[in-house]
Parts: structure tokens; sequence; C-alpha cells
């Protein structure tokens, strides 16, 4: 649905149409901004208080600088859409995050004032950088580069290395810490604290006022006055002071903290520091969800609400498609709870998760054994380690896409040590209108070549829960359990728990010619395309899988046995994954068979709903369907054995 | 060779009998250790300067400590040789980095007194924080965690998000920072400034004490002056100042800099450090190579020097037991600056490996366009994203094992964009007596599955070289290259540059009904092998796959007509591997051939020499000779054709 611009704001295209206003018109357009975020958002769905937390700051910035020449780079990218709006895509805005419409992050080929493709966080100074210094290679002096970082990025591990490597260049880099408190969930860590600290007190910028006016007063008591004076200008010159901020540290040039809604003080400030070389920080404090009452109120609610009613703030239900469960991040915040309550070495972890995978169900129910680590993934796998190792069952959640961030973790130190720790990998396969950065395309792949390793994928809540059940029983060592996005299948899922014995799959029907091995929530497809089959005639056997490591050797010995056609179905990369484990285990036991791989192709997926993306990639029921059929052989057999 | 302790080393062999001895034994003791560890090491090779910078520090920790109750976390563990020595382990310390001896890092497996094993950095303040928080929760609050890290492994973000979440949690945490400015390179990036500047100057404690001599000195100045003091101590209270240190920033308490070669001091400190409760950070500062003046000298040359003389400190030179070429890492070494002088795009970056891959040679040749940036392989990354952004051809080289660490970095920032960034990944494959931790095993698996990415790897030098010379040319996106520890097969390798067709295997030699299909300088097996089998009167074709993706399938038709049997020869791991690569393509043209892989099994391959070790995996040229005869149908067909 296309939304009408504000007076001004339909002016604007690209930002030399932004630059043209004077500076007293700045607070209207950003008035028309805000407005026309929430028009949009409001009927259109997509992240929300972000944008609207840096509408100051993006006008500003696009006032100021001269882009595309200079370069802006937005961390994670949730609140980019300001920015789009004044870059060309206005008319196209409300095609955000839809299948074949524009991405909900800035994409380096959808325009040219994107200079980098974002979606994780904590990723811009380490590219601003690169960008900066490639300038000064290039001899472009008068090039900017920007970095807009929230203070939850901050906490990741790779800001903290592009700081250190940044502060000692001299190229032209400013970084803008847009602190507001806030990942998704409310910012968590020490250096959250530090800059609560400095942003509510400003005793940083104050101190040395203070300073100054002390000296001062210390001069006028007398002759020997003056002397003191000197010795503690010394002093405090000579001294780390002047480094005493955890930026200055790092050697940034630290500025501010100063109000990011106060736009004209901003485009001051900007003009400002274009003017000095060199790594700088400056600090903005800003509201998330600025301008729009309920989202300031409860930010992590509004940080992606869904389609809502702008005037009453009501948040309108998506009607279901089918039958359907719970969430599987719901069935994961319960259980884990429901685990915890019977076995006290169970513990939870996510890294600035909590509302996204449903620990905050544990962290509400046992505050004090569940763990919110900040935007630390990395650190959240060996800190779970560590738990480990003094006896603990910790359950780490992590979504799929963002477990890439600890790979190195889970190899050395989980998987090469046996640490029972439980990885919950939320997020699994395609990942829906969030796009390609957010897909979990390839952890059945980057998984299962690790040793000690169980790779398992529930095919609804209940195997979800007895999965997660087995983990904490078996506590031999690593232990993987993926689940997608969204909602199961099953409206009663919480029954009784059963161990499944690692390793074995389910047969789901028997058939005859073509069997078709399924692993994960993706097997409902299967499911629905066996129902459909069945009634034209075909019968295929179908099998849920369960596991992708241990592999059920037992169940595969029959399959080869007895079918010609096997098809697999994974909603994971078609290279390494789950099928490929079948190839391996054809190829090791002199097995024959024609052996078709469903899943994700070996290309990038961009956003689209679920459902759309699977029939693209050729793995929905549909899929299914047309590929038993292709087979060619299933039909005939039956009617000849009829 | 079992080396001689001295007369009081020799009575220790765990920590309870180091207790017995007086405080002022320590310093005696301490030249024993540090004399050990040079006997051996000189004989037996391994680490050297790292341990020996912390042997007081290492003897004061296990005076204190009431370990293993109390847990101790070396970071790396480059540097736990004297812990080793004092936790008995002396009598087999002769067997250090052996194959079936005792590994060269903490290895859990291997005593109590290694509460995490380790080998990659930056690990330790989250596994201690980990154990710190499972004490917490148990009520064992008499426990002591200690991670022990150097400044070089500080750089590293996870590293910093364990500093951020430790600072928020009240568990019993103590972090000692081994500052020695140096990792196995100097070390880089602000930190490394700020840390020197404290420790030289050692102005942050002195500041406090000048402060307060002022502010008495001022009070001397008469009534006035008495209300002026007032103001200035709280503004400095009220200030930041008493967190103006960056690890106060953080909320750990900090201590030092103190002298981390005073062993009595030592024990003073951390005797008192124990009864501080919360997080705190002990700033030691060290020498690496203490003791050995040769070593304190040439840092980085004796972070691993082989074996050497220990009088004259004559390194031993190693007897190639084959005709041998350079190391792969030269010849990457100076490809890049051949390749460089020509295509001014070129840059090369590491994270703090300057000498091991051998970038060292180009830092010296064109200093502004090679970059160390600490040791932060997802900045490495994205910053040479950034870099690629902009128009030049970053080649980032990074050992295998640590490319594990950027791994959503390479996906993310790299491959999605399609960036031209070439990856070399060094020490790919078995990488020898480092063990497990450094195994570069799942490359080949890992970066298999990611769209858009080139995985190439050279079986010589030329290849390399070629390999290096395509990467720039092609520049339309991600180009991988992996190469093994160690040397070459060619002497003469300096040759013209050749365009390699991307995707394009070789032919090495025609057979009959087997094919051998290798990837990497593991052909050169396979090659021997051949050779060996040629005599026997068997005659497997060869073929030199050079690239896992994408893979020659006009070769793989060929093979798949011609070839009963084939073998796959990889050194990485056997799941999802190249072999993997083979059976998919098998699968989707419905080719049925026997198809035998070799490589890394899926267990934890241990440490040892790297013949020793592929042999144990089973793809030397004997297990390739053993596995063309199982076959047993080439001898035959050759027979019945002659």
């Amino acid at each position: 649905m296309e939304v009408k611009a504000g007076k001004l704001l339909s002016q604007i295209n690209i930002p030399s149409d932004l630059k043209k206003f004077k500076e007293e018109d700045l607070v209207e357009i950003c008035k028309e901004l805000r407005q026309y975020i929430i028009d949009v958002v409001s009927v259109n769905g997509g992240h929300f208080a972000s944008s609207l937390g840096v509408v100051e700051l993006t006008v500003a910035l696009h006032y100021v600088m001269n882009t595309p020449y200079d370069r802006l780079v937005w961390d994670v990218g949730h609140q980019a859409y300001g920015h789009k709006i004044l870059t060309d895509r206005r008319n196209v805005f409300h095609t955000n995050r839809i299948y074949g419409g524009i991405s909900g992050f800035p994409k380096r080929s959808e325009s040219e004032y994107d200079t980098f493709g974002v979606g994780h966080s904590s990723t811009s100074i380490s590219a601003a950088l690169g960008m900066a210094v490639a300038s000064q290679l290039k001899g472009e002096t008068d090039r900017q580069h920007v970095a807009i970082i929230g203070d939850g990025s901050m906490t990741a591990g790779m800001a903290f290395e592009a700081l250190n490597h940044g502060g000692t260049e001299k190229s032209n880099l400013l970084v803008i810490l847009n602190d507001n408190c806030m990942s998704i969930d409310p910012n968590v860590g020490a250096l959250k604290d530090y800059l609560t600290n400095i942003a509510i007190s400003k005793t940083y910028n104050k101190f040395r006022d203070d300073v100054s006016a002390v000296l001062t007063k210390i001069s006028e008591l007398g002759p020997n006055a003056h002397q003191i004076v000197k010795t503690i200008e010394k002093t405090i010159k000579g001294s780390l002071l002047h480094k005493s901020n955890f930026f200055e540290a790092l050697n940034f040039r630290y500025f501010g903290p100063i109000d990011g809604h106060d736009v004209n003080n901003l485009v001051k400030v900007l003009n400002d520091l274009k003017d000095i070389p060199g790594p700088k920080l400056l600090h903005c404090v800003t509201v998330k969800g600025k301008g729009y009452a309920l989202a300031e109120k409860d930010q992590t609610k509004w940080h992606s609400p869904g389609l809502f009613n702008k005037i009453t703030g009501e948040i309108k239900k998506s009607t279901p498609k089918a039958i359907q469960g719970p969430k599987y991040q719901d069935v994961f915040g319960n259980t884990i709870v429901e685990l915890a309550e019977k076995n006290e070495k169970i513990l939870g972890v996510t890294p600035a998760m909590p509302s996204g995978c449903s620990l905050n169900i544990m962290m509400k129910a046992m505050p004090n054994r569940a763990f919110d680590v900040g935007i630390a993934e990395q650190h959240a796998v060996t800190f779970s380690a560590g738990l480990a190792a003094e006896g603990f069952i910790p359950f780490c959640n992590i979504y799929s896409s963002f477990m890439q961030r600890a790979y190195d973790q889970v190899i050395h130190d989980v998987a090469l040590q046996k640490l029972p720790v439980v990885f919950c990998l939320d997020r699994a396969g395609i990942a829906g209108s969030d796009g390609p950065t957010h897909h979990g395309a390839y952890d059945l792949a980057y998984f299962r070549c690790i040793p000690n390793m169980v790779v398992s994928a529930p095919m609804n809540e209940e195997e979800l829960r007895n999965l997660m059940y087995t983990a904490q029983l078996q506590n031999q060592g690593p232990f993987s359990i993926r689940y997608p996005r969204g909602n199961g299948v099953m409206p009663d899922w919480e029954r009784p728990f059963q161990e499944i014995i690692i390793g074995k799959g389910r047969k789901i029907c028997d058939g005859e010619d073509i069997a078709i091995l399924s692993i994960g929530h993706i097997g409902n497809e299967a499911v629905k395309a066996c129902l459909e089959l069945n009634q034209e005639g075909y019968f295929p056997a179908h099998y849920d899988m369960r596991f992708a490591k241990p592999i059920d050797e037992q169940l595969l010995h029959e399959v080869f046995k007895k079918y010609k056609h096997i098809i697999t179905v994974e909603d994971g990369c078609i290279i390494g994954g789950m099928g490929s484990a079948v190839l391996e285990f054809m190829a090791d036991h002199n097995y024959t068979a024609n052996v078709k791989r469903l899943g994700i192709p070996d290309r990038i997926i961009e956003h689209g709903e679920q459902p759309e993306l699977w029939a693209e990639c050729g793995y929905d029921a549909i899929a299914i369907i047309e590929t038993v059929k292709s087979l060619g052989e299933a039909k005939i057999t039956k009617e000849l054995a009829g």
C-alpha cells in the first residue's frame, strides 16, 4: 500500500533535494519522515522502533555529508528505513521485506547509497575502516566514512577489534554511537552501565569544565597558588586523564554525549567533525521508538511489531493459514523451564536474544539460572563450555545464522573437549522476510563435519521437547537441535517427555519404490505431499530422519534395500547437508539408488515469506509432489501391484 | 631425551610439594624451572619464549592458589610448560608435542590441573567466567578462578565480550593480564599502546598519588583552600576518574602494573587478591623469553625456535627427508609482493600472523599496503570486505583453523555481497605437532557450502602461485586457496605465472579401472603411490582436482564414464569435503561407481608429525596403495590387457 508523504518530504527523492532546504526546515522534515515511517510500517510491517530513534541522525547525516560519495555504514540495518526513504526508495518503500520488493536492510545491489550490506550486528566499524583506509590509499582525503552503531552492537567483540585497529590508523573514520540502551531487548553488560553513567551524569565533559573552574579559583588564592596550579595541570596532562574515557583509551577522539534528537545541533556537530582528521567517536543519546509513545514505552515489543493500528496502537494478530501449534521458540522457552525444574544442572544462555528465542520465560522464572550475555555469540559458547566443564548442562540458544559467529568456539571449546553443551539453533532454514543475512541455511553442513557433535532437527513441537529432554539425559557431549522461525503443527504440544534414541529416525509411512527422507519441520511438507500423492495413486514412503548425525544407519540399510528412488528433503543448503550424509552412507556401503536431494540451492536466496521461498527453492509440498511424479515409477508399480 | 631437574625442582611433582617450600626458596625454584624448560626445549623443540616469560607467575600461582580446586585457565597455552612441569608432568615433559606424548597445550583429558583445553587465543576469560558462575551457583564461595591472558590475546573480540559480561557478574574472577607487548609477532593496536603507556609511565597509580599530594599542598594554602579541596575531591569522585582505566570502565577492579618477574611480590599480591570478591584484573608486566638473552632480544624468532644449542643459541636446521621446495607460506609471501608490484589494487591483511604466514615480506616491502590488524580474525575479514567494496583486492591470510573464527564474516560480509576478497588459508589439513586445536580439518566442508565461494587447493608451489595469480585476475567474488603447513615439492618454484581456468582440474596420469582424485598438496602422496603401484603392475589414473568448488564437471564426466572405482584423497575432513562433492556430482548425474573417500575421519586427531597423522588417518602413500590394491581389479585388467 502506498502512503502519502508530507509536504516537505514529498519534495525529497535523493539527498541533494534535502540539501536544498534551510536548516530551520529540518525539524519539520524529521517530523514528516517519522510520520511516514509510522504510516508505512503500520500497514506493511517491518522493524519499527529502531528507525524512529534515528530520524534526526539520518536527516542530519544526509544533510551534512556528501552521500553517496561520503560513506555511511549502518550497523545491523534495522534503523535504516529513514535512510532508504531519503535515498531514492520512498516510492518503493511499501514493498519493504516483501517477496520481490526491497530489502529490510541496506544492500549494496539495491542502491549506491547502501555502501555495505548488513543484517548481523557489529560489522560497521570494520567495514567503514576498510573504506577509510582505501580512501587514504587512493588519496581521497576529502571523503568521509561514518559507521553508525548502537550500544548493543558495541558489545560484540568484532566492534572492539575494529576500534583497536582503527585507533592506530590515521584514516578518516567517524563512529557514531547511537546509545539507546537497547539491543532488541534491553542492552546488558558493563559497557552499557558505563555509557549510561556518562549519558546520565554528563560527567565526562562536566569534569573537564569543573577542573578548569577549580584551577582558576586556586589561581586566585595568591602567589604560591600559581605554582600549584601548574603542578596540578601537569599532573593531569601527564596522566591518563586525557585518555580517561573508554574510547579515548583506544585512541578515538571522543565527543559527546549529545542529544540525538536535536537535529540542528547534530548538523552543527557533524559539520565540525568533518574537519577533524583521524579516528573519532560521537556519542549520541537517543530513544528507541522516539515519537511513537507506545514504542518508547515498550521498546522490545515495538522493535518489530507486525501490522498495527497507528492510532490505537493495537497490534493485529496474523490469522493462521492452517492448523498450527505454538511458535517453536515458545516450545523451547517453556520446555527448558519444565526441564530445569527437574534437573538443577540445566542453565540457559542467550546472546542478546531473550525475547527472540523465548529464553525470557526462564529468565523470569529462574533469573539466576538464565544468562543474557550481550551480542556476544563467541563468548556465549565458551562461557557455556566453562559452565559445562564444571558439571552444568547449559542450553545455549543462538539463531542458526548467528551461530556462524561462534563456529570456532563450538569446535575448539566444546566439541574437541566433548563438553555437554546443548545448542538450540532457532531460525534454522529459510528465515523469511529478514532475507539472506538471516537464513539459517548452512548449519546442517557446518555442524555435521564437527566430530562429537549430535545434529538433530525436530519435525514438530513434540519432537523438539523430546530432543531437549534427550539432550539433557545423555549429557555426554555437544548436542545440537535446529528448528525454524515460526509456528509448529501441534496445538496439543505439551505431551509427556519421551527419550529419543540418539541417531534414530522414524518411519512415517510405508510405501513403494520411492522413499522420502526428511529432516526437521519441513517434513510436514512431505506429509502434505504424500496425502496428495496418495489421492493420485502414488505411494512414496516417508521417513523423518530426526538426526543428520549420527545418521540412522539401520533405517538407511532398510531404505536402500527396499527403494530404488530416494528423495531427501531439508530446509538447509543442499551442499554438505543431510542429503549428502545419505550419499556418503550410500557410497560407504556400496548401495546404488537414484538419490534426488531437495534443499536450498547453491545461491543466495533473497527475502520473502517462508512458503514462497520453499517453493522457489523447490522443496515445498508441490515441489515434492512434482519430484515424486518425475521419478515416474511409483504409480506404475502400484498399478501393476494392484 | 630426559633431562635432570635442579635440586629443588626435582622435589616437586605436584603443587602441594611446591607449597612445602618457604617463600625465600621461590626465587631458586624459578631459576631451576626456567633452566629445565631451556634444557628440555633445546633438545626437544616446542614453544619457548612464552613459557620463560611466565615462570614466576606460574610458580606464584601454584604456590598461592589451591590447585586443582582453584581453577587456572591459561589463554592459548603456549606459556603453560612451567604449569605442566609443576603439575605431575615433569617426567613425561620430554614427550611434549611428540606423537603419542603429551600435548603442547593444556588439555582436560591429560590432567585435572588443566581445567580447560586451549590452543586458539582469547578463550580464557569466557571459560573462567563460566567456571566462576558455576561455583557461585554451587555455593563454592572459596574457589578461585584465574584466567591468565596475554596483551596480544586481549585484542581479540571475544576477550572483550567476556570482560563486558564478567564486569556485571559478582562471581569470583581474577584476570591476570600478562603484558609483554607481544603476540607471536609484536602486538599491535590501540590497546597495546595504551597498556604500554600505563606500564612505562606507571602514571595511573602515580596520578592518584600526585592528586593526593597536590590536594594536601592546596590545603596548606589557607582557609579558603579547604573548601576548594573539597570541591576538587568531589569533582574527582563524582567524575569518571574512578573509572578512568580501560578495565575499570568495564567494572573490573584494576591492580598494577606490577613486575611479573618478582615472584615474592607476586605471591604477596595474589594472596591479597584472593580476598577481594568480584571481577578484578591484575596487570603484570613481563618479558617474553625472560632469562634467555637471545630470546629476550628476538622474541618472534624464539617463540618456537625448533631445536637449538642452548649454549651458543645456534638453531639447528632440520634435514629434509625428500626433495622439497620452500615453505608454502614463503611462496605466498614472495608471490603476493610480486603480484602487488604489478597490480596496485592488491593489499595484504593478516590477523597477527605476519611471520607465521610470511606476510611480513610484504609488510617490509610495501608497509602501507599490508596490514597486521591484531588477533582479530573477524575484523580482518570484514575490514578486507570494506577494502574490496572500494575496489581493492585484499589477500586475507588466515590459518585454516583460525578461519573458523571469521566464518560468519566470510558468509555475511564477503560471500553474500560477492566481494573480491582472496582468502589464503595456511595450515590447512593436518597441522602437525600443534595438534587438534590447530588442524585445519574442516575448511573444505565449511567453505564448500557457501554460495559464490571458489574453493581451491594447490598441489605444489607453482599451483599456489598460479592460483594467487588467477584469483587477482578474476576479481569477481570470494576466492579461497588452502595450503598446508610446511614445505612443498618444487625447489625451482619461481616460474612465470599462468592463469588457471577456475574450476578446472588436471590429469596427472592416465590409467585403468581406478581413478584417484586428489586435491591439494596431499596429491603428492598419490603420485608416490602411483609410482610404487606401477612397479607392481597397478595402473590407476590420477587427477589433481585443484578446485573443490566449482568442481570440474567435465573432468568428472570423463572419470565416471571411464572408471569403475574412484578414490578421493584430501587432507581434510571426510564429511562434507571434496569427496562428498564427488558423490553429489555422481548422484546429480546418475552415475554409479564405487567411490572410496580418503581423508580425516570423523574423530579428533591428536598431535604428531604430519606424515604420522596422514598414515593414522589413512591417506598417505601407503594407505592409497593399500586402497588401490584392495579394490583388486586394476592389476588383473592390466595383466589381461598385457
